[in-house]
């Protein structure tokens, strides 16, 4: 990275523009203030699509030829199938046997079976990653291998960059546990069910074109459309899209450890002297162990005094549903959904809402309710 | 208005321009190739919003003095009230005891109600309407009287017109019957509950201000939030924004004309011999009382023969709610609710399901699904 370095208000020097687009150096809390329009995706028109609603093309290659892939292009997908995607690798083995090259990946997030990826980044298929680079493709970055400069970024802060045009995606990949062949999707059915979607809805929404790919297509209509196949030009059904087992990863066990438990223990007492826990509150615990102990501590106070949640704020999982069901929470307000407990009950139970970094985190939108949870509890295991 | 006219693709003379606005005459259908980009809202930024989330104004007019009401503005509402609709005349009460001028009225529809503005016209406060003119108001423009060029628009002719910018709304009212403080919004609680409200959604997404009017203010969340508080600038609680009894107007029954009747079942008869029938087939009825009982017909069918319909496309009522239940239909796909049967349906079973003209009448889309419902029976009571 040959660049110009400023100091931001953070004090550190950074540069003013990564890999050939300019970039503004944080300016403090506040004090950036847009000024722009949101990114405009070109108008489509019915003209261009079958009039009886069927997009699917055969093969997912074939579907990134009609979408125009080429050399340089920003390809999306997201990251609900987490350590169980096969969405991701198969659009680059796709690019590969095509021998496009330089593509920019832009993931709502990457996970350590991504390292297939590894050789794509070797070859120059894969130029470089905007999003999340976690074990071997974050050393892969740290050692300087990549060839472009690595942007990482954070889920609101994503939203944001495509809604606002500072990454504008090319060809958004959308995994689903099920869809249609006119491309409204979902999470919540499927061998490869991984709960909500949300994470692609900007991509989606903003995406020059958008390819929808899912091992379960089902008759028109596929509901809930969390994403939408207004938004959708090509559908193409594979054979697998996750590895259901690696999808829920089931490591989100309350802790064992009694040091652990007491930690958790004196944080909710904490929670309750302070007059946080209050009839009507709001709540979000982390995955961790410890963390989702503290919920667990929480619904004995809750029990005990008799009053209830008004919304927990998921990433969710059995605890959380256990309370949702018992009646201690009202809401489930959900960003991603950690276990098959959690995926049943996104699917059946309305109080147990989808929602996307667009209504939670997104910070160039007209407020967004990350600001209005009354007390988060985040921890390691 | 004086204009230049041109023949447009079907032999009718046509101005080129209206209200000063340059327009595209009909080319034939499929001949139109738009070539934009979609309209691009200001970006907002949460610092300007509050961090607890609660956007709410004491009153209308005070919102509507926030939100910059002035001379020549386009103000939008909608139409799931229809005739007990409070908020279009409420709005312009205020904007006249403001001294507003020239205002550009843009509701999704009108209804007989709203000759309650025609005074509005008379004074200059409202210059024009956009979207639609029925009874008193559309006798009005018949006669010349409204000093600018009205402009009748379909359902999906809006959406896309505000989606292409062709009409820029500066600033939405959205009345509903249930709403938070942050502006989720539904239409399925609350005493003025009116069942989906998915003809304000191109107004949420693309005005430049938006005020969300209810008279049900909940905690948040407001679930479901069909128009999502990200969108939404401020919020405001007054007593009564839509008449019940006239909002769910009742009138929506079955023929008893013996005549009707029999028209209906040869209609009926016609399509199951075509074959139309079939499992997992798709209709849609009209809300008149003939095309109604062509639904019941088919239902009768269905039962006989032992198949279902995969979707019935509302206009929601109690034939087709309770065709749902009785699982003869799997999906209703639901544009507007038209009686309590259908906003109890609406908000209960998930498989009555919310859609906008986005969803399914937006012509400039990638597809719609109104070309995917097998057969559609209108027709007048």
């Amino acid at each position: 990275m040959s660049n110009n370095l400023v100091k931001n208000a953070a004090g550190r020097f950074v540069p003013t523009s990564i890999n050939g687009k300019p970039v503004v150096p944080f300016k403090g809390v506040g004090k950036y203030q847009p000024t722009g329009n949101r990114f405009a995706p070109r108008i489509p028109s019915n003209i261009d699509y079958p009039s009886d609603g069927n997009k699917q093309i055969s093969t997912l290659k074939e579907a990134l030829v009609k979408a125009g892939l080429k050399d340089g292009m920003t390809i999306s997908t997201h990251h609900h199938f987490r350590e169980g995607d096969l969405v991701a690798n198969m659009v680059f083995d796709c690019a590969h046997e095509l021998g496009i090259k330089n593509l920019c990946w832009f993931p709502s997030a990457s996970f350590p079976c991504h390292s297939y990826l590894l050789k794509y980044l070797d070859d120059g298929t894969i130029s470089h990653i905007e999003g999340s680079m976690n074990g071997p493709l974050g050393r892969y970055c740290s050692e300087g291998k990549m060839s472009k400069t690595a942007v990482l970024r954070s889920h609101g802060g994503r939203y944001q960059a495509i809604q606002d045009g500072d990454v504008k995606i090319d060809i958004a990949v959308i995994g689903a546990g099920c869809a249609d062949t006119f491309g409204n999707a979902n999470g919540v059915n499927g061998n490869s069910a991984s709960g909500l979607l949300g994470f692609a809805l900007a991509d989606a929404q903003y995406a020059n074109r958008v390819i929808v790919v899912t091992d379960n297509m089902v008759a028109f209509p596929c509901i809930p459309w969390q994403i939408q196949g207004n938004y959708v030009d090509f559908t193409v059904k594979v054979d697998q899209v996750g590895i259901p087992e690696k999808i829920v990863s089931g490591t989100t066990e309350i802790t064992r450890s009694p040091d652990r438990l007491l930690l958790a223990e004196m944080t909710a007492r904490f929670c309750d002297i302070t007059g946080i826990i209050h009839n009507g509150f709001s709540f979000q615990t982390g995955a961790g162990g410890t963390a989702l102990s503290v919920g667990n501590f929480f619904a004995e106070i809750m029990r005990e005094k008799g009053i209830k949640a008004r919304f927990a704020r998921g990433g969710s999982n059995k605890y959380l549903v256990q309370m949702l069901e018992e009646g201690l929470v009202e809401y489930i307000l959900d960003g991603q959904t950690f276990d098959l407990e959690g995926v049943r009950s996104i699917r059946d139970n309305p109080r147990h809402v989808m929602t996307s970094p667009f209504t939670s985190y997104n910070y160039h939108s007209k407020g967004n309710f990350a600001s209005m949870v009354d007390v988060a509890i985040l921890g390691a295991t």
